[in-house]
């Protein structure tokens, strides 16, 4: 069988007790110190996912990045905390061995599952104008870090700046995106998409400066039947910062189906240096 | 000392172990079924806050409502799960003898401290405008449930509907706030106001649903100096839905100083019936 590489960087073997899983920080999305965040928020959800007493499906994850992952295996527990009639609260935890040797948390999560009942809605935030994904152009991130080669995305608006000249004026970015090879969407999937925008500070202040997301939070509005109805299609991806200050600023962001329909909801503070 | 309601509501006695607390829920700040959610985010905000080993100021709160809370007393537990040079990973974790008298996990909450610099900074959110709060005429909650009364609300636009006709249109809400008696800001009454705004459902829909926040995340833009100059001054609140969708919406929410200063980005995931 011939792993998608998003299901292969995610595999997780049973540990034990129910819930504990090892799983390997992936050369595959690799960043810069440590893989793709996103694989890490993927991680927490694929953890809570696979355990055989989950109930419903999710609401809400919150994922703390509490240190880079190093290179090689780490340990996750997930625990449902507990169990209501229809809503289960989770926490996850990812542990490894620091550089000494020493087990440390590397990251903290929260996860949200519920079964969900028909009922009136509205989608409040229409999906922005955008011609179809076709008609924009891939970017190129063949020298990019490895992670990036992972997705394909057409950026729509508010591009990675070509010069680093302090000239920035807006933090608004647009961009069709998907699994690159396509992967039918799932909540896996859909938790590391949340994490695909470059940071905003970059875009906002045209300088290049060393960050690393330290919180998110993904809201889903979509149950696993209409992310299963997205298929491999891409999703129209915005995001946007509210404030730059101090070292930290935040990211708000949205992922649209390609037909329009309100997928994720997401934030995420993130530190900057200088 | 004449403590403030809010102070009273939030007091801990240490019991044990550092970070090991007994509190206890608060008639004064009472909602349909249990205390109001800003409290309860507000208790694991005070329960980081002082900590001994503490470092740093608060960055991103994120409470779990795992139940309602029972009138009567909880446990509360505070844990830096993780301290590194100039951040710190908290997970925080309160109980209560459910109705059966079993010890149950009834919130969650995860919180990132860091010692923050000074850096290039930029408010990318301006406050929307609006005259001075003595403008606005104060709200009459007098007939409503008791927390809202130890606030005090001047709305703005979007108030709570008058007539539950489902006529509603939008999501948007704006208002002044503050304590009432007015208090001092800091990080365990921002905490609390994260949470003032009326389901947006009941605005969008103008029907009267029953509704519960599941999880709340607060990103702060300030540290302690900037809402020790806050006073007890107003602040200018602003929420508004993105999705309503099969018995969740979310909120996302913004709050600033009298004077503009963007304090705190907050998003939050409700559960509403029918």
């Amino acid at each position: 069988m011939n792993l998608h590489p998003l299901d292969a960087a995610l595999r997780l073997a049973p540990s034990g007790e129910p819930g504990s899983y090892t799983g390997a920080s992936s050369p595959a999305y690799w960043n810069m110190v440590g893989p793709f965040g996103g694989t890490t928020a993927a991680t927490a959800m694929h953890a809570v996912m696979q355990h055989p007493g989950r109930l419903g499906e999710p609401i809400a994850l919150t994922v703390n990045y509490a240190s880079a992952l190093l290179a090689g295996p780490f340990s996750v527990k997930a625990t449902p905390v507990r169990t209501n009639r229809s809503t289960q609260h989770w926490t996850v935890s990812l542990s490894q061995p620091d550089a000494a040797g020493v087990d440390s948390v590397a990251m903290t999560a929260s996860l949200v599952t519920a079964v969900r009942r028909q009922t009136w809605g509205v989608n409040d935030t229409p999906m922005p104008e955008a011609g179809p994904p076709d008609a924009a152009a891939r970017f190129d991130f063949s020298g990019g870090v490895e992670w990036i080669k992972r997705y394909e995305i057409r950026p729509l608006s508010g591009l990675i700046p070509r010069t680093w000249d302090g000239g920035g004026e807006d933090s608004l970015s647009r961009l069709w995106v998907r699994d690159d090879p396509p992967r039918p969407l799932d909540f896996v999937s859909l938790s590391a998409l949340s994490d695909i925008f470059f940071p905003r500070v970059w875009l906002r202040r045209a300088t290049h400066v060393p960050v690393g997301t330290v919180s998110m939070t993904v809201h889903f509005h979509a149950d696993g039947a209409q992310l299963a109805e997205c298929g491999d299609g891409f999703l129209l991806g915005q995001a946007r910062a509210q404030a730059f200050r101090n070292g930290f600023f935040d990211q708000t962001a949205q992922l649209w189906s390609e037909s329009g329909t309100l997928l994720v909801t997401t934030n995420q503070i993130v530190y900057y240096k200088e």
